[in-house]
């Protein structure tokens, strides 16, 4: 690949043909090779501080609201009573910290393979880290593909697979026999929400995990959602809700519960209008999905 | 302002703190100055072939649909007889080229102050300019501003102000005084679609232009509409949909018309399901607008 050389004090993550620039401010806060990844935090201009994984961006604090909250409160706000809720990966902390404002959720299991991230988020991310410290956190330092592979059947109502890029510690999330394992962990009602990519780049592996989706859930109660997360080049990004029990985003939300908790959090991102709304799909991306004739 | 300076090969688009940067395929097409502005033709790796405005992405042929559908679509498709639609700037023809798709469109004004865009556009960009060339379609190479200063009263049922950033030859398209002509200009029923930015960056104009409007047509005729072009840094984009007559885009959009119009046309983005997505706001926005409470 060739590399875009950018001056001093600019980061780049760069997607082959695509590259994302953010200017910085001041030195690097942190940045060390763990046993799985090169990880780095620093302070940019316009987006505050940021976390990158391989040298692409996980998190910066201005615009990680999206993500956090879109990843768990349409989850957790269609199904009936979500008390048990595993999340593989994220960390960071700020899916945990969303999913722990729901007063129907007991217990959050979080299944983070690299301490370092953990470590360092506390230190210099406390936006996001502060969920780590939540009291229905149950923070476990290991492989979220083993425990998955040893997860008891039935045994959560909603499983967050919020990951990295499938490349390097990652790539086990992203196959069939894990999202199939996932799906026996789930409760009856159980929901599954994966970080699934973007359907403007990588559109191979998008397709894929939509294929193994399908095939495991059944095409309807597989719902793509668009998030659209600046500093996620391209800008548009997709989760996937998938229902076991047949739960409709769309139908099935609790609008009276989802009223409640929208008036009691001051939320940067999600609406009620907003979760319908995440789940209109472009033609494009619905042909990519073979849900209309490309 | 600091310079990001990518190894050749690469076309940068830099917003101070931001860059955008797509992986050229090739020599540039196209580069010369006109009266008005510098203007690249290229072809990306990515993205098809780009044209870029003082190096601001304009579009590119993969992407581009989105707003030329979004910026059209809902307008005349929730007019009730849309025959007159005037268009400021637009002159790769992308816009007209959509506009011209709807049966009931009897005539379309075409107003672009820069020749080289259009002449240059029909030589390596066909797949926008032949909406030039469109029977419909009458094309008048000047100045947008003028054209609406000395406009005729209600002579259009929609108008389009397909611009630049507000820079350069743009600047005057940006001002109160200007939306107030457009207004004066609008048909009973009249409907004015603006390119009005990013809530991502540039907020201090986004929140401008945004209380013209208000001011002008009543902040209940102002509906802000959220597009995602990846090509447009930083992928979240906005367009101003504003009705003189009190039509609203989700209550009064024409289903029965609109969904002939999504039969007969391959479109990569716009459907009715996105057509309503598009008008819910995430509260970030909605802070920014004045909709909710900071």
């Amino acid at each position: 690949m060739e590399s875009l050389a950018p001056e001093n004090g600019w980061f780049s993550e760069i997607d082959k043909n695509l590259a994302l620039s953010l200017r910085q401010n001041g030195e690097m806060l942190f940045h060390e090779k763990s046993d799985f990844q090169d990880v780095k935090i620093f302070d940019s201009h316009e987006y505050g501080r940021v976390l990158t994984l391989d040298d692409c961006v996980m998190l910066t604090e201005r615009d990680e609201h999206v993500y956090h909250e879109m990843i768990t409160h349409p989850a957790a706000l269609t199904h009936p009573n979500p008390k048990r809720v595993l999340v593989i990966g994220g960390g960071d902390g700020g899916t945990v910290r969303e999913m722990a404002r729901h007063p129907e959720v007991e217990e959050i299991v979080l299944v983070e393979i690299d301490n370092m991230v953990i470590e360092q988020c506390r230190k210099w991310l406390p936006q996001t880290a502060c969920g780590l410290d939540h009291e229905k956190v149950n923070l476990i330092v290991g492989d979220g593909i083993e425990y998955v592979k040893n997860g008891e059947a039935e045994s959560f109502d909603i499983i967050i697979v919020d990951s990295t890029d499938p490349l390097g510690p990652s790539e086990g999330l992203f196959t069939e026999s894990f999202y199939r394992k996932a799906h026996s962990m789930l409760a009856a009602d159980g929901i599954l929400m994966v970080q699934s990519e973007s359907p403007r780049i990588r559109v191979g592996i998008f397709q894929e995990i939509y294929s193994f989706f399908d095939k495991i859930f059944g095409q309807n109660n597989v719902h793509c959602m668009m998030i659209h997360v600046p500093t996620y080049m391209p800008g548009t990004w997709s989760l996937a809700f998938c229902s076991k029990g047949g739960l409709d985003p769309r139908k099935d939300m609790k609008t009276e519960r989802g009223q409640a908790f929208i008036k009691s959090n001051n939320l940067d991102y999600y609406n009620l209008d907003m979760h319908q709304a995440a789940f209109a799909l472009p033609n494009y991306v619905q042909k990519l999905l073979g849900r209309i004739e490309a």
